[in-house]
């Protein structure tokens, strides 16, 4: 693993199918080889920032900007790299790529793939990919900052489980470990309120995670207290949608990944969102300071 | 069945920890029992059209008005119901709503979710939930419109299967069969070249589909072929992201649901997408009249 997290290290695909000099379309992000050069856009990326909303990835790369005082030309503002697709929306500043991924593992692991051979084809090295997402928290005040180890799956095992031509295949689900101590130190210094934690990562956001508000529910409130309890037991502190495929993919191919998410409720206490988006907005706030403070560590921003 | 079906039906939810006078958040859909009246708002609801892009969303309730003749006041527009969240979009004109789902399982599951329940508390009849999809076909002209009878999971099972509190839990996923057969009449009708068959629906567009072009490939090229091969025989005519949830909630709740997708490409000729955008709005264009018709035939529109 030391030379992929080099900053040297060019991301490598596992995908001996695949010819260096291939067109190829990338077509949930609108991009193509033989349209778009991808060395000269994408060859100087070293962060690429992934979460839910579009909008909130938008707000993201402006924020970027200002925190970290990229000037951009006179004349000049972000625009969405890629207008040719609606299913994603991407924004770039300097080294910096900002990209949403939708809701779920499906939507992600679109996403990563095609980021990753995105990245290959340009020739980006030593990139790292942070999420910044929302969650539910576990025993934890609303707005702290989730920093995950791991992922577990919906029975509690750290691995994403797929049927690839019909057939079980499991890959791990673990994050980079020194990225985490990092990120965690980082919130600490600017009095951020943070966990490092294992993640529980489901593919419904009702029933799968154990709420009694979903337009179908077939336990008890006992028996959903008993799975949370038993969560919480399994090391979970939050639970989301998306990094078990964030996770398990990078770890795959060896690029260096981590996972934020906030905490909009306890869910030891309740099942239903009811924060204002003013109390989201200043939540997600913490976690552009770390990320901020993160890319200051690098000095990549020139 | 039968009652369910019957166009004086209500959407019934399967939780029996939902009171009716509840206060309800949405989250993912942006509205609030509270601070929208659902009933006002989507009582008169008879159809809702769904599919993963927001802008095809757009347009497909924009060329509904237009091809089914709705008139709008002078001086007003069709606009985005649920502007406060950047998760879906909805557009609504007389009793038709369309909204997107987004990319894979729980994308859509979410979706289904809050819209069961926004049509119950609205108390709406009689609705039906119809997907307009893109897919991959087996060994199908590209441009073939697939109505799915049933749909397969990844290992060619008809059900969806879940980990609910840790437990695995497996719901049929089949669609209501007159409705599919009566599309697949109109389509006839309309000269348009359709078929009914069983849809494969995987969680990941590469791997899980046999494709040998994304960041990571484990199989043979004579793997993918055995497994696509295998896919025909189980009756499999396209490939999807969404249909094993859209089957499986709305028989779950007794929502008479369809799921129509347009093929892009012959999979067993290839795996990238190179169609341009043109050729795909065409292709879209066959699902739009059928819906069309099947909107006209029901005589909701005034």
């Amino acid at each position: 693993m030391a030379s992929t997290r080099d900053q040297a290290a060019q991301v490598r695909l596992a995908n001996p199918h695949l010819q260096d000099d291939r067109h190829d379309v990338l077509y949930h992000i609108g991009l193509d080889s033989r349209k778009h050069d991808f060395k000269a856009m994408f060859g100087d990326t070293k962060v690429v920032c992934m979460g839910g909303s579009s909008n909130r990835m938008k707000r993201l790369a402006e924020d970027l900007v200002a925190e970290l005082g990229i000037r951009l030309p006179t004349g000049q503002g972000l625009v969405n790299v890629i207008p040719n697709t609606d299913r994603y929306v991407m924004y770039k500043a300097g080294p910096i790529v900002c990209v949403n991924h939708g809701m779920g593992i499906p939507s992600i692991s679109i996403l990563l793939h095609e980021l990753a051979k995105l990245m290959s084809l340009a020739g980006a090295t030593g990139v790292t990919f942070i999420r910044l997402g929302t969650c539910g928290g576990l025993g934890l005040e609303p707005g702290t900052v989730c920093i995950s180890s791991r992922s577990l799956n919906s029975q509690l095992q750290s691995h994403l489980s797929q049927f690839i031509l019909g057939q079980p295949v499991q890959r791990e689900a673990v994050f980079d470990s020194d990225l985490a101590r990092e990120l965690l130190q980082l919130a600490s210094g600017l009095n951020i309120e943070a966990v490092s934690a294992a993640t529980l990562c489901t593919s419904d956001f009702y029933e799968e995670q154990g709420r009694t508000d979903g337009a179908i529910c077939e336990f008890s409130m006992e028996q959903r207290n008993e799975f949370l309890q038993r969560a919480f037991e399994a090391g979970v502190r939050n639970i989301e949608m998306e990094s078990l495929a964030l996770a398990a993919i990078t770890h795959r191919l060896g690029i260096r990944a981590a996972c934020m998410a906030v905490t909009l409720l306890d869910r030891f206490k309740q099942d239903q969102v009811q924060l204002d988006h003013s109390l989201i907005a200043q939540f997600e706030g913490r976690m552009l300071r770390i990320l901020a403070a993160f890319i200051r560590s690098r000095n990549i921003c020139g």
